[in-house]
């Protein structure tokens, strides 16, 4: 077995809950960690005061390694146009919800920086970040501060970049991974590589552990990840119906009687590819995807509609971010499910034996 | 290690060379089944005549198991709509490349019928479909004759239809595949799940044995593939640059340069969703995917096209099918191919070992 991760992390068992910002929890991340693995809290949606108040609780409730995720990218230039002609798109849906008025969308500014700052000053064990590469001086101030810095990939060519930027390790983010795209060199179409193909084309091409990612749901996915040649495997949708998750109730229910053709990749959740449920949203403006503003200006825009539909039960909407995995989702405390990761990763391994 | 393939099939390992239409010959499906695999012959573009032709041919070359491989689908009526804007589309192409006009497309006849009067006449020992699902009776006469029969899916919910028309067994053919998808059921767009999501969904969902493909190209995908639960692995692509293979050595060329980043699924080529090299016709059809007449009327417009201008040294046009494990493609002799398959298989078996 490859334990590279267990030393870079100072982890018993090469296994990764994905961030999942808006879904992850101190809670789940923690309960991923004390089992032995490496549990993960997605804060890219956070301010730094709840960044750091989120890291302090993460330790309250686990003494073992755990990782902070990022976006890290640069906000594209306010998108008048294409706000005003969306805000004229979604005004029918608006009103039909009885959510008001389309909201004025305030000029995104990135906080990466002060995001990152508090994640250096708390010295935590492990950050990650998608959407980007920062540049190669903050990844080494975090690796001074004594983080394991991770990027993400969704191309050979991307995980090269990165590898050459210093990071420790790369994840894999296959085609199947739910949420948001770490595309960051050239289009996403063209990067929706699946996890099968990934990870052994990226493991052959660089030299760092590769966590793969995407699709993985039980322990025959974990052992996949392993055979590819990945030194571990990060699950996201896997946990997502956990008790522990943040996810509203309508997108839990959703989820454990979905099945794995309801999902798409789209820009209308937030600007930035997401692969989510498909909803009345992403089917109503898929012939419009060249009115949607850049991330992060459509995300006002969508959650603002979401949030007034959902109080009303109105749930067509809801963001619904998932891998392509469903039907293999269970509803089970974090603990349990990583305990049995750990028995179906065993079992396996054992089948295959030779 | 599952060894219900080995007792249905009558080989030695589980580890089936993909039927892929217009590439594979007798000697590459020789040279898979001679090696204890199973080997396929894509018979779905050739006349009964041809096809009677090919099955002697494999079995003077080999005594053991093989795989004939059809396409099982209703045509569309003649699109003359469509197909009349296609020509229109398609004349600057023609007249650029020195292709003269664009042909007139004969009324698309389904000579399914036919060849499957061939492959029971002759009795192979498999034979397995794709692009839909025969008759209940015709997959029963197909088991009396003595062939064990094979269904592709690409979704769970087809694979449960498969298992109900009575298969012997079926291929989880996940997104990453190359070649024409197999969805009969819904859009390709929704049934395009990756392996490493697809197979456990369908590994739990039916009895059948579940054969992966897509993406594997190496024995590290090969057990990655028997870890998600499937009885056997289907490669394809793995095999497209072999000697036997009867690509054009443009395509061959282009294969051996190519990146995981540069395929597309696209009607283009067909008129049904095909993962191919990105080239010319896929980027310039794309905004007019709507003007193309159903599969299999594209074939005659986009083939004479490319035809003609390959013969003048320009692939612009030339279909170039693949999966997307590109950066792991060999030019290796296929006995070779196969032999190294079964010691890296051997290898990560090991590897994994607990």
């Amino acid at each position: 077995m490859d334990h590279r991760l267990n030393e870079l992390f100072g982890i018993d068992h090469p296994i990764v809950q994905a961030p999942m910002a808006g879904a992850s929890t101190p809670a789940l991340a923690a309960a991923v960690s004390n089992g032995g693995g490496l549990g993960s809290l997605g804060c890219a949606m956070m301010t730094p005061v709840e960044i750091r108040a989120a890291i302090r609780e993460v330790r309250r409730l686990t003494d073992r390694p755990f990782n902070i995720n990022l976006f890290a990218y640069t906000p594209a230039d306010l998108d008048p146009m294409r706000v005003a002609k969306m805000r004229e798109r979604l005004a029918p849906y608006y009103a039909a919800a009885g959510a008001g008025e389309v909201p004025d969308v305030p000029v995104p500014k990135s906080n990466f920086d002060a995001q990152l700052a508090v994640i250096l000053d708390e010295r935590v064990p492990v950050f990650s970040f998608t959407f980007g590469m920062p540049p190669t001086q903050l990844i080494a101030a975090a690796q001074q501060n004594g983080a394991t810095v991770v990027g993400t990939a969704t191309t050979v060519a991307e995980a090269q970049a990165l590898q050459q930027a210093g990071v420790d390790a790369v994840i894999a983010q296959g085609a199947e991974a739910g949420g948001h795209r770490g595309t960051f060199m050239g289009s996403f179409e063209d990067a929706l590589i699946g996890t099968m193909a990934l990870v052994p084309q990226m493991a052959s091409a660089v030299s760092l552990p590769v966590i793969a990612a995407g699709g993985i749901m039980d322990g025959r996915g974990i052992v996949a990840a392993l055979a590819l040649g990945a030194a571990g495997a990060a699950l996201g949708s896997a946990f997502l119906a956990c008790p522990e998750s943040a996810i509203h109730p309508a997108h839990r229910a959703a989820l454990l009687k979905a099945e794995e053709t309801m999902t798409t990749v789209t820009r209308t959740l937030t600007g930035r590819p997401v692969r989510t449920l498909r909803n009345r949203l992403t089917t109503d403006l898929a012939p419009h995807l060249d009115e949607i503003p850049p991330y992060p200006q459509q995300i006002p825009l969508a959650r603002t509609l979401a949030t007034a539909a959902a109080k009303a039960g109105n749930y067509d909407f809801l963001p619904m971010l998932t891998g392509q995995g469903l039907r293999l989702m269970r509803e089970e405390p974090a603990a349990a499910l990583f305990a049995r990761l750990l028995r179906e990763t065993e079992e396996t391994r054992k089948r295959l034996s030779p």
